[in-house]
């Protein structure tokens, strides 16, 4: 009957890539069924109970304590194993590969090896946070592996940080691509223009690869954390890394990547990237995407298709801003009216309006809040759909029709608010047999009305219909366009151009300087060089990939007493 | 100073286009300043407010009560304007297109025309349902562009149609194409191979535009009217159209337009669309987008998008349909179990799959509801992250130590109720150096559990890498691949086959017979032939299409008395 035996070492540090080595050279040894090499955390207690590994012995150990759990086939086999745990240690020691740059601090490491910008820190979560600081204070990007690290922490170490110019990644940073090099764990992706900010480790890993695998490549894969993305912590990081990408000249397309954020800062998130000034993709999983495109933000619904996304994107980077020439306005010039016919052309303007103004009023509205309280009198952002039965009851539809909607868009013109009228013309059978030629000259006298009172008004159109109808398409867009209108046959890239331009208008006063130091980049364009405190592994990838690393054989400070840690803190922030 | 004179005629009724005729004849007389002719609803009154044409016997007027009201700059020019009403109507009546197919009453057009099979009906709303019943005892499909037809109505209009084979688009349609024919407000659009149904009439026409556009067409485009989507009614016309575009053979490729469906009644068309045998495009206007693809069903966020969508999507049409091979699983297998490392590609795996099971369990779930009691024991569908905390703290990453996760491998492939297991298989520096060894014979181990048991187990891997990577992507996809594994570098294709496969699996029994009686398709298929009863325009756009047509000088039964045509109606029900 197989027997279990435990030892226990109180109070004995060993980071987990060991424990896993230990592990399995007691499990391979002969007459030994199982093994476990745990610190004696709750959930590893768990952990064992669920392969049968339990004892007394277990059960009483506490988080500091390395435990030892053999099932042999027999008393005596378990016996011997947990006698060789001594001896496997120090075989394990002995064939560390050898390396010329190892430190015992984070000190005398930075003393050696001045040229290093980065830190990567993994040891265990509660030591982190100390570790981190130490990093900062001594002016190095912090790419820190850890989790387990309190949110507390994290909000102070990003304070520190966001301050000097320097990034936290993480803490529970899985990965990060700096300068064609990966940190924790990552992918070897070519170099290329895509720029990536992950809030996802593996989120950051898998567009990274897929990029890489569809011919592309990145500039950087800069991590931040899952957590960043609270409101508590409000993505520091993240904005940091949308920061850099933007000035970055060799990034051409941005890609954001994150399970759904706090609502709140996900809006901050987008407005920042409204104005980066390139394309960002938007992959924000199981964030529900109301718009393929809004400006130069474009939605993915899932990873794949935003690595799809960026390579295209790229291909078609213009490098051209868009000019909404918006100086032709005067101020106070800032709504929208839209005047419909269609139904459903209304209440899509309205729903890809969301992305861009934070109300429209309508009377056929997306939501009930937003009912215009009367259809007869537009209001701030309103669209109405004159094809409702307010209007149409014993009456022609507007899609016959057009006295009703030349009449609202006289008034709308010579509301000094307004900024830009939205019409829609749907031709074919049973509409107006040459609907332009009475709104055409409508169009013209309303801009022309503005214009006399020194303002000036957009009007902008979609036709609906095809060179085959009655009306011809062609001939009702040049007298529309003859008349100044902007026209076009999409409603998609009609809305979305109008909400572009008022946005624009509304926002004018919005754009301020970034709550942080902006970090240098000609740092972060520097061949990266690193000090690795923690998963000596990390360090092993680096000089894999030709980068200079400084290992630090880092153990808990005053023999992990918490106490006197924090006196120790105390004294190093004088 | 202007003075409005007013005229009201009781009982009189005449259609909207008449009335705009009328106002526009006396507002262009002599010194008559505006005018309005409408009937005397409420909101009529309040058009006429608004233009600030008001006087008391417009107040005192009823809904049956036709109004004119007019404007002159003197009581001389106002008189003299509501003087000429008569004469304008009998001039117009005068001028009205002679036709030599012209009829009374439904009866007679249908007795001199017994071949058409549809009737257009565009009376006023509170006859409509009376007119439509009529056709539809005669065989007819309706195509009703009336609105202001209570809900009741329709819902009894569409029992009678879809026990018959027959449809009733409408009330409230404004649109349909029918054999290359446009019916109400409708395009001239090239025959093609996309069929359109759809709940938004000026929807319908723009999508049938854009896809004309892009140089494709269609081959129906079915309205349905907004209502049809509502959970009342229960899309009953929306479901017989998707049926007749899944038995026509020229149609290819499927678009669904319309706004946001009750939760309920888009989930069963959503569900009837996935059974259609070809790719659906799904355009319902703001409803959130949470895939771009879901087995057949392709997801746009906007109608541009649907109609780009559906043309690209002609050309990808294979006729063939995917063969997930189902006869291999046991009966009883029926869940998915997913062990994951990658964070982000577990949550996403839960995203995707929201659109094929309707629940899966997780230790870090979508939502709370779906957190799984015990995250060491599955449960139905279960994506299990053992990336997280949990399982990590104080052990290696799953990432770097593959044993947890073949230990969970092997306990699920005992589950005699699994069909499928997922993994993913993320490389890099930092990874195992090479998971594929470890998993490919675990793999091929449960695999073979299975066999052994008379079951099939499915498992799917995604590999996230690059062929740079010092693994090899290429060479740990063999290694799987060679295990029996079914691999993909795409996460969002890995989950959506699994999607499918357990979709298929758990819904074996669903697949029931439609609630209705199908369409003919070879009535469809004629060329069309109508009877047009209401507005005398959409029998002008008919004989324009040369459309056969018989326009029927509609009057109110009974002379509009409510009570005669309920006892009519009675009557003829006999």
């Amino acid at each position: 009957m197989a027997v279990i035996k435990t030892e226990v070492r109180a109070g004995a540090y060993y980071d987990s890539a060991f424990l896993m080595q230990l592990q399995r050279s007691l499990a391979g040894l002969p007459g030994i069924q199982d093994a476990g090499v745990v610190m004696g955390t709750e959930s590893n207690k768990e952990l064992l109970a669920h392969i049968n590994l339990v004892s007394p012995e277990l059960q009483a150990a506490k988080p500091d304590d390395l435990v030892i759990v053999v099932r042999g086939e027999t008393e005596a086999a378990a016996l011997e194993a947990l006698g060789k745990v001594d001896e496997l240690i120090s075989q394990r020691k002995s064939s560390a590969p050898e390396r010329e740059m190892r430190a015992l601090s984070l000190e005398t490491a930075d003393q050696r090896f001045p040229g290093a910008a980065w830190t990567l820190i993994s040891v265990a979560g509660r030591y982190a946070a100390g570790v981190a600081r130490d990093a900062l204070r001594r002016g190095k990007h912090v790419f820190l592996f850890s989790d387990n690290v309190p949110v507390e922490e994290e909000i102070e170490l990003k304070k520190i940080s966001s301050e000097k110019g320097l990034l936290v990644m993480g803490p529970d940073c899985g990965t990060a691509m700096i300068g064609g090099i990966g940190l924790g764990f990552a992918n070897k992706i070519r170099k290329g223009p895509i720029g990536i900010v992950a809030a996802a480790g593996t989120g950051l890993q898998h567009v990274a690869s897929r990029i890489h695998q569809l011919g592309s490549g990145i500039t950087y894969g800069i991590g931040t954390g899952g957590r960043d993305l609270s409101e508590k912590v409000g993505a520091t990081t993240f904005r940091q890394g949308i920061d850099i990408l933007s000035r970055d000249p060799e990034t051409k397309v941005i890609v954001l990547v994150s399970k759904p954020p706090a609502p709140k800062v996900a809006e901050e998130v987008l407005q920042m990237a409204k104005r980066a000034g390139k394309p960002v993709v938007v992959s924000m999983v199981s964030r529900p995407v109301n718009a393929r495109r809004v400006g130069n933000l474009h939605f993915a619904t899932t990873m794949d298709e935003a690595a799809e996304l960026a390579v295209a994107l790229v291909k078609g980077v213009s490098g051209k801003t868009e000019d909404l020439k918006l100086e032709r306005f005067a101020s106070g010039q800032r709504y929208l009216r839209g005047l419909f016919s269609g139904g459903t052309l209304a209440y899509e303007a309205q729903y890809i309006l969301q992305n861009y103004l934070p109300k429209v009023w309508a009377n056929a509205p997306l939501n009930k809040e937003n009912k215009l309280p009367n259809s007869f009198v537009s209001q701030e952002h309103t669209i109405v759909d004159l094809g409702e039965d307010e209007f149409t009851v014993g009456r022609l539809h507007p899609m016959m029709d057009n006295e009703l909607r030349i009449r609202r868009l006289m008034e709308e013109a010579n509301d000094p608010s307004v900024a830009v009228i939205m019409l829609d013309v749907v031709i074919g059978f049973g509409s107006h047999p040459d609907p332009a030629s009475e709104l055409a000259p409508a169009i013209a006298k309303a801009k022309e009305t503005a214009a006399k009172a020194g303002r000036y008004l957009e009007v902008v159109a979609v036709v609906t219909g095809t060179d085959e109808d009655p009306q011809d398409l062609n001939k009702q867009i040049e007298l529309l366009k003859g008349a100044g209108a902007w026209v076009s046959t999409s409603n998609e890239e009609m809305v979305s151009y109008a909400g572009r331009l008022l946005e624009a208008l509304n926002s004018a006063e919005q754009a301020g300087v970034p709550a942080f130091t902006p970090a240098d980049l000609s740092v972060l364009q520097k061949p990266l060089a690193a000090i690795n405190l923690g998963l000596e592994s990390f360090a092993a990838n680096l000089e894999a990939q030709e980068a200079p690393v400084v290992h630090v054989e880092w153990r808990p400070p005053a023999g992990g007493n918490e106490k006197l840690i924090s006196i120790l803190e105390k004294m190093k922030a004088k």
